[in-house]
């Protein structure tokens, strides 16, 4: 891979941990310089996704440190390279997970970057010139424009965050299934948290009936009454799953803890699909007999392509959906980390980077 | 459900198991009078599937007994019902899994009658008319018209009879799959048995590249040299599973055994599917990475419906496809299922039920 920009010269002002006690703390650093096929962002909004707290507690001893997280990047474009497409100074933009993929590749060629085998992450990742990258936590960011995409007008951009993997990632699965475009269909949501809750904002605006199962009644009036959930089924209920067999024809799974799939399995139609969003730790049981008598499939996926990624924010953009966010100032962010452990935030985090330029 | 068939008059020789010995002795029954919707078969040849050991043994604590194993069932037509359409006496059909459907709910509807919920199996089945089916293992039966197929004139009639259960459910997966009409894809067979080695001459016939994967290396030069597959990886081997990273479209599984399924998984490429038709006693370990870093599939599937068992048949015909089988004499039925017991046998065994009659 060509090495396009070499020289690391920007000071950035960023929040990283140092090492497996997670503990955020301010860090300078240094990115490259613009290059020719680069824009350069001013970060205003950065969200705080699951995986961060993954990375900066090295809880699948990958992390390199010192990390700085964040792969859900609002900002503005503050200055654009010359071979750069499609952006321009001032412009809001969005940059998700990706940082680099090989580009020549089948995945690449057709749209779907995210599953190159070269891909790179934007933090704890190399880029191309070898550099390990640093994400969001930060107030300066330095894209290539493969990688960017563009925020519809009227969306909140603080909203808008974490429509840049929590959204993509719920999106390519129902798009997957035909559900972006096809209304009518009985879909079912697993787990109502950062995913989970934008799962079935898109399943409504999609035009779907949108059941939502979880482990915790007192989630029932907020999944209906707020979100608009057409039903609601306690997972530790067995009367509700028995009710609830054949009945789906799509069930999105966004739970990472360990959980028992087969009675999710069960409530699918003959030849519906369990699409798993989460990564529990241990090994899913899964029984052949759900899948052999109904046809059934379980599949999983990853975020969506760069293509994808902005056909999605077009949509939020038609559908007027965002994320429900708690925003916080980056002094927070160790709180914040803390609680998200704690499954105690509704739905998402946001931090507001740009309210520390003032501090 | 009406009671179109009330009257068990027909005298029957067949052969059955009595209790979990699973010890099979020669067993005279009665079947119904041949009603208004169905055709009388004199029985020529049944093959001998692993779910009929499972049943005589009583493996899976649902058998009724005696139970008449049996569900490869080709013979020819001796009486014709007056309401029968397109089968007449002297032709030569076959008899899969199926005995009786709803023929109302969506899926009987949609010709996926194996998927119906009130579906019921040739033996071991509670009939329309409350009557418990008896299979194969007998010199007579009587079918509803709407559960026979037609086999044809250049399929030898023994080496049909597999195609009925074995057939058909790799036929399902493959079609599923666009596998009949689109060539050039690369394919996975997981297990060289009797629905394995049938699923690779179905690969080969619409133009494939074809992959068996085997605990045995020993099975290699049958595979590539009689079979026609293309390559062959050993299970255990590391660095062939290694190389074969994300090289296959689709992955069929055959084996019943318990086995793991992370390798055959990371063999697939983005979007891949594995297809299970083998059900192992006890749950896969299904890690949730690769097929979320993967976009893959784990999907099941039995048998098929009778209108695609009709194509799997046509299909076979045009292609001259058929099983190969070892040709038994009745009074050797324990025998052969001893040795099925143990995967002695290449690929099924057949029973020549007409031999007995001039015993």
């Amino acid at each position: 891979m060509a090495q396009t920009t070499p020289n690391h010269t920007v000071t950035v002002s960023g929040w990283a941990a140092h090492d497996s006690s997670g503990k955020i703390v301010p860090y300078t650093f240094k990115r490259r310089e613009n290059g020719v096929n680069d824009v350069t962002i001013k970060i205003l909004y950065c969200g705080i996704c699951h995986t961060d707290l993954h990375h900066v507690k090295n809880e699948w001893g990958i992390t390199m440190y010192p990390v700085v997280p964040g792969h859900e990047i609002i900002g503005v474009i503050t200055k654009v390279g010359s071979d750069v497409k499609g952006f321009k100074e001032g412009e809001r933009v969005g940059v998700g997970c990706l940082a680099a993929s090989c580009l020549d590749c089948e995945y690449c060629r057709t749209d779907q970057e995210n599953y190159c085998e070269k891909l790179q992450f934007v933090y704890n990742g190399i880029f191309w010139d070898g550099s390990i990258t640093y994400g969001g936590y930060s107030q300066i960011f330095v894209a290539d424009y493969r990688y960017v995409v563009h925020i519809p007008e009227n969306l909140s951009m603080d909203a808008a965050a974490p429509l840049l993997c929590a959204g993509i990632t719920v999106f390519s699965a129902l798009k997957d299934h035909g559900l972006v475009e096809t209304p009518g269909r009985k879909i079912g949501v697993v787990g109502l948290g950062g995913l989970g809750h934008i799962a079935v904002k898109f399943g409504k605006a999609f035009g779907h009936h949108v059941t939502v199962i979880s482990t915790s009644p007192s989630k029932e009036s907020e999944a209906k009454d707020r979100l608009g959930a057409d039903d609601f089924i306690v997972s530790s209920n067995p009367k509700q799953l028995q009710a609830a067999k054949r009945s789906l024809d799509f069930i999105l799974d966004t739970v990472s803890a360990e959980h028992a799939i087969l009675p999710i399995l069960e409530m699918l139609k003959i030849n519906g699909t369990l699409f798993i969003v989460g990564a529990p730790d241990k090994p899913f049981q899964l029984p052949a007999f759900p899948l052999i008598f109904g046809k059934r499939s379980v599949k999983g996926g990853i975020i969506g392509g760069m293509k994808e990624t902005q056909e999605m924010m077009d949509v939020c953009g038609k559908y007027n959906i965002t994320s429900d966010i708690e925003l916080i100032t980056p002094d927070r962010i160790n709180e914040a980390l803390d609680r998200l452990a704690k499954n105690d935030v509704r739905y998402r985090f946001v931090i507001d980077i740009a309210a520390t330029s003032s501090n």
